[in-house]
């Protein structure tokens, strides 16, 4: 077993994000990523600062735009007006959104130019049609962390647990567009062990902790583990059980430092791409 | 076995259609398809003349737009006037299209308000989202055939061989949506009959004629066959190998009357639905 290691790969990724970033800001541009933060949920003010200080590092300025209890048409007036800015060239909105507001019905406001989370849904039907786009950074990740490793997809059995739209179902169209056989398990899966033992590559993104173990998992397999389940002494842990799973797995991403830091990096590359694409294309 | 009956589920829709179009014209609206063909191919001529007939006897106008020998540009400024254009409810583009010119890219010139097909990224990407939108109408046929067949799709395990942008992918994300595990398969995948055994819903969507043999199939699987490969003598071939999986399978549509009949009849479907909600939101 391989421990697939999400910071080694975030850290080749960031000195090319910089890099790209420095070109600009010698061009005029400052590459710059607005998160829009419709929450005072702990957790997600710790993602946003760490993804703020990473930005910084890596020569992006990024604005975070907290709003407070906003209702949907604040949420959807923010990233219009962001959409709208010639200084802004990514657009992101954090969840947990107000009760019945959906990102899947708000995203559709940020502009597919901007959209580097790929919340819009042009940019999934993009992602769908096998067209360029920016796909939902977490999903881009499990593909990025597979090719990291070499994992030859094509024909090979993919099983994604998870059917959200932000990443169950992309991290599978991708997985499809890359030639991978692919099945899609959920809540509503049926022995769903042994379906996840066909897999040659398994994604588990659930949301529960340590739900997967080793019985679901082929000797062999390469495991990604796309959970992040807060535990009580304030740590993390995935959805899968990796003392159970890791020593069947020919490779496997641990939680934290498997798909969490390429996930912000691709985030970020995203953003310097989209504003190159404006220079580009004004 | 049981042959499922494409033209009896046709001919109920029709009777809805019918009365909803009906509807609309004692209201002073008439509903009406505009057909753009950019192709002089005969196939798709038949195909166009037989959906003008039946929607002349729903009571839809069909307006029928050929295109001779046009180019990329010709044909989305032809998409773009019929979207802009108010006594136009739904419009399609027929294939095959010129050489380089793709669907996915001409159907964005679509409004998804009259996408009937759901050519637009925007109509697929919502329906990846599992929203209301107007899929494309071969994949919503598999879903109105299983339905009307009370075939329950709730965790059972549904294989769609085929991964093309208009049926393969929409119908899986379809079955997604209906909480079938699901499987997507193509001219990638190893051991396909063996993945293909283990539907309980098989879709066939690839364009070779009888390829989907017995082998392909577990005993008492509901079969789809997507498949209309023209014959030498003019008539139509399935995917499916009729004869050899007819005696498996506990349901299966024949070809032709099978999923054809059920297209066209939800193309209307959505083009009377596209004129209510018209006249409801102008």
């Amino acid at each position: 077993m391989k421990d697939i290691d999400g910071r080694a790969v975030a850290k080749a990724l960031r000195e090319e994000v910089a890099a790209a970033a420095e070109r600009l800001r010698e061009g005029g541009t400052v590459p710059t990523l607005a998160v829009v933060v419709p929450t005072d949920d702990e957790g997600t003010a710790w993602y946003v600062r760490s993804i703020a200080k990473t930005a910084g590092k890596l020569g992006l300025d990024c604005r975070v735009v907290q709003l407070e209890e906003p209702g949907r048409d604040e949420i959807v007036a923010k990233l219009q007006e962001l959409s709208a800015d010639p200084e802004v060239h990514g657009v992101i909105c954090q969840t947990p959104l107000p009760e019945g507001v959906s990102l899947a019905e708000v995203g559709w406001y940020i502009s597919p130019f901007k959209d580097v989370d790929g919340a819009n849904s042009e940019s999934l039907g993009r992602l769908a049609q096998g067209r360029r786009t920016f796909a939902p950074a977490t999903s881009a990740a499990v593909l990025e962390l597979l090719r990291h490793e070499g994992v030859r997809l094509e024909g090979a059995r993919a099983v994604v647990v998870g059917r959200s739209t932000v990443v169950g179902k992309p991290a599978a169209l991708l997985l499809v567009n890359e030639s991978a056989t692919v099945t899609v398990c959920h809540s509503r899966t049926k022995e769903l062990a042994a379906v996840c033992r066909e897999a040659d590559v398994l994604v588990a993104a659930v949301g529960r902790p340590r739900m997967i173990g080793a019985e679901f998992v082929k000797p062999g397999a390469v495991v990604i583990d796309v959970g992040t389940n807060p535990t009580p002494d304030g740590g993390l842990v995935g959805d899968v059980d990796y003392e159970a799973v890791a020593p069947l797995a020919s490779a496997i991403t641990p939680v934290p430092g498997g798909v969490g830091p390429v996930t912000t990096m691709l985030l970020l590359r995203n953003t310097v791409e989209a504003a190159r694409l404006a220079l580009e294309h004004p």
